[in-house]
């Protein structure tokens, strides 16, 4: 049992702001049938998370007491690939406990005194492939993780720095000093602690999918609201931007065979076996054929950024490692993405050949110093599955957040409402916003992320 | 023979401007005894390579014809930690024909039609270890093997876009779209023929010094100004800045076992017979000892960015694959960078155990696209070996350069006192600039590279 709670938003119903009609622009596209889902509780899998211990409902039946709530605002959009729906969200507090306060009761009596506490705020979204059941796991899990490894830190997290040892106990006098030239700071911890969790939460979906025989993966966007901070943690091709009045500024990068062509074809040089004789880790500009014997055509291999030449040879015209462009790109003619969770019984059609010992379950993390912004009532961090980013740019949704929310300041609802409209902007319906009216035929899912309501301590909407 | 032909200015002499004295800021610290080596021409490397048929002199024999120079300057202090200077520097035109051109007879012809040739300009730096042979060998033969590397794929370059086949022919329709989808560029070549060029010198090197029982690798800073472009190629500690009146920018990255954690850890992850049992692949903030046993201290991991507290367990106090900090960071506890050329047969002290599986040769190259740039006479790119940075930041050097160049507009030789000048800073004189008065021990090679004279095709100072 745990003294720290999480509460996911989507099964737990509380205290949110109604629901609204969505307004002109957000109308779905009919053609679409698009199912506004307000979170994922049609999925069995996140279901299940009601019943799961660490997944406390925001009202503590022990105090009755109802925690604050000033999460983001999400909406998710099911393009009807799968039955249910392969993008999943989570969100709710975090809430570390120190490790050393003594037996169960004493826990429970600290839930009285916040300030014993670590208190964060936990946002994710999992884009599934293959079937939902990865991302559901994902969802019902990846929080007990990351609560699990801050938990096993938090000392060195609230220290004024990260002692050598965890214990404080000195070994060495000039610990401190080993410590403060590496430049570790707390936030290393965090950035650790995502790093670990992520890893777990693959070996769990790993273990969990091969018992109930079940297959998939999912990417895995993280943001983590704490002591100040903003850590957003990916793995895969979803994104999170922070949009401010003057300023769009990336706060993930996708992680796609494209942009880990090198780390991708390394591992094959390193591992010629993984390709089976099936596949060329050589990227060229498209698939080469018998024409192109003894030619010399563009190619790049595993320790070059730039281009050059080869004399075209038979085992070039195998099928590419990494093929396809943009969107299309795909490793091992299979998957689209370089980095998630699960997949652990995912193979090349009709071969033996895995996909799994290409990917990375590490996320990249990038922290954004919240305390250090001087933050305006309509700074948001917005995070979406690539459903959204497919069809609108940075630029098109910081755009978009601009115009919505001054206007409604007044408005209760207006995050969960952008939200909304952001999903709605990828139906189609705006020629003038996506160019050529581009539709998004993918699940799309956004949070909306109010960060004045992170500075102000845990004070919601 | 070639019909390229290349200058090593520290060699051949040729019409260059005459030294002067320096003035008082840049007189050399009498006890350091620095030896001001204008060139190389002391060491016995460099003085061969004015017997390489490759390397012509500034005089063409065939023509008579004095080719205008227009290249950077270049000043050189030996810290005489060795006998011979182990920073070597190169420099000078790159002349690249077309392959087709027929008989040796045709090419000379072709000296009188500059217009069928990328001519071009090349500046490097290498700081050696271990002796200054590799250093010699990789400033003789570097250039050689990037005009070979730039040769082999000059009609790509030229080309309105590289075509999939270098003969021109097009073997499917779309394959224009195809190059044009992955955005293959000119300049993409020129990155892949440094990256060649830097590998194919490497195994040169590792050849001629296993043949000559020499010993040794270096550093390789290299920077090529090709059709508007700058491109900057480094392997190690050295660094490339481009200071203008209202801009720093750094244009390399420095590789060393700190800069690389991540690679070198994951590669002894994959394969820990490299470490022969004596290394542990871990990072701890210090070494750790008996009393740490059993205790959680931190640590971290390949996959890791950030920190994390582990459970110290015996092989955790074997030797770190990379201790130290900052200047005192090693690689198996003897290299000080991570990248460069050379070192084949560097082993750990008393063991078997290899460095060269650890290393890479291929260079991180940086492309500035010199012609968008609204030049001003004053805009300079710094080159110089990790002696200069270790005393002077960017900004203290950046000062430098605009405190120096605009009062000395008048004066013929101003980047080559500059260049002096900033070599001398780093002998402690100057107590208001480098904050300490700091000394570099270290040899300290510097170029100045007028950006001005480049984008005006070729008419130097």
């Amino acid at each position: 049992m745990s003294a720290g709670w999480f509460r996911r938003r989507f099964l737990a119903g509380g205290p949110l702001p109604a629901p609204r009609p969505p307004g002109p622009r957000a109308s779905p596209v009919p053609y679409r049938r698009p199912r506004f889902l307000r979170g994922s509780g049609s999925s069995p899998g996140a279901a299940d998370a009601s019943r799961r211990s660490d997944a406390r409902p925001v009202r503590s039946p022990a105090r009755g007491r109802t925690l604050p709530w000033n999460a983001g605002y999400a909406e998710i959009i099911n393009a009807e690939k799968s039955e249910f729906n392969e993008d999943q969200a989570a969100c709710g507090k975090l809430c570390i406990r120190r490790y050393e306060f003594g037996p169960e009761e004493d826990r429970e009596w600290l839930t009285l005194c916040p300030e014993e506490f670590l208190m964060g705020h936990y946002w994710a979204l999992f884009d599934g492939h293959g079937g939902p059941a990865a991302a559901i796991l994902a969802a019902n899990t990846l929080h007990s993780c990351l609560r699990r490894q801050l938990e096993a830190v938090v000392e060195g997290m609230v220290a004024a720095q990260p002692p050598m040892h965890l214990s404080g106990r000195c070994v060495c006098p000039s610990d401190p000093q080993f410590v403060e030239e590496k430049g570790i700071k707390a936030e290393d911890l965090v950035i650790g602690a995502l790093e670990g969790a992520f890893q777990e939460c693959d070996e769990v979906i790993g273990r969990e999918l091969e018992a109930s025989g079940q297959v998939g993966g999912c990417t895995a966007l993280v943001a983590v609201s704490l002591q100040g901070k903003l850590y957003v943690a990916n793995a895969g091709d979803s994104r999170a931007i922070l949009v401010r009045r003057d300023e769009i500024r990336p706060l993930s990068s996708e992680f796609t065979p494209e942009t880990e062509r090198q780390r991708i074809q390394q591992l094959a040089f390193v591992y010629p076996e993984l390709l089976a004789d099936e596949f060329t880790r050589l990227e060229f500009p498209r698939r080469l054929k018998g024409d192109d014997l003894g030619q010399k055509v563009l190619f790049r291999d595993h320790h070059m950024s730039g281009w050059s030449y080869k004399c075209v040879e038979k085992s070039d015209l195998k099928y590419p490692l990494i093929h396809g462009h943009g969107r299309q790109a795909r490793l091992l003619g299979t998957l689209a993405v370089s980095r998630g969770l699960g997949d652990h019984q995912l193979r090349v059609l009709d071969t033996n050949i895995q996909l799994k010992p290409f990917l990375l379950s590490v996320p990249q993390v990038t922290v954004l110093d919240v305390d250090q912004l001087d933050l305006q009532e309509e700074d948001v961090v917005v995070m979406a599955t690539d459903g959204l980013w497919d069809v609108l740019s940075n630029e098109q949704v910081a755009w978009l957040v601009r115009s919505f929310l001054p206007g409604n300041r007044e408005d209760p609802h207006r995050f969960s409402e952008l939200a909304q409209m952001l999903i709605h902007s990828t139906q189609g319906k705006d020629d003038n916003l996506t160019g050529e009216g581009q539709v998004s035929y993918d699940d799309v899912s956004v949070f909306v992320i109010p960060l004045n309501s992170q500075s102000q301590g845990g004070s919601g909407y």
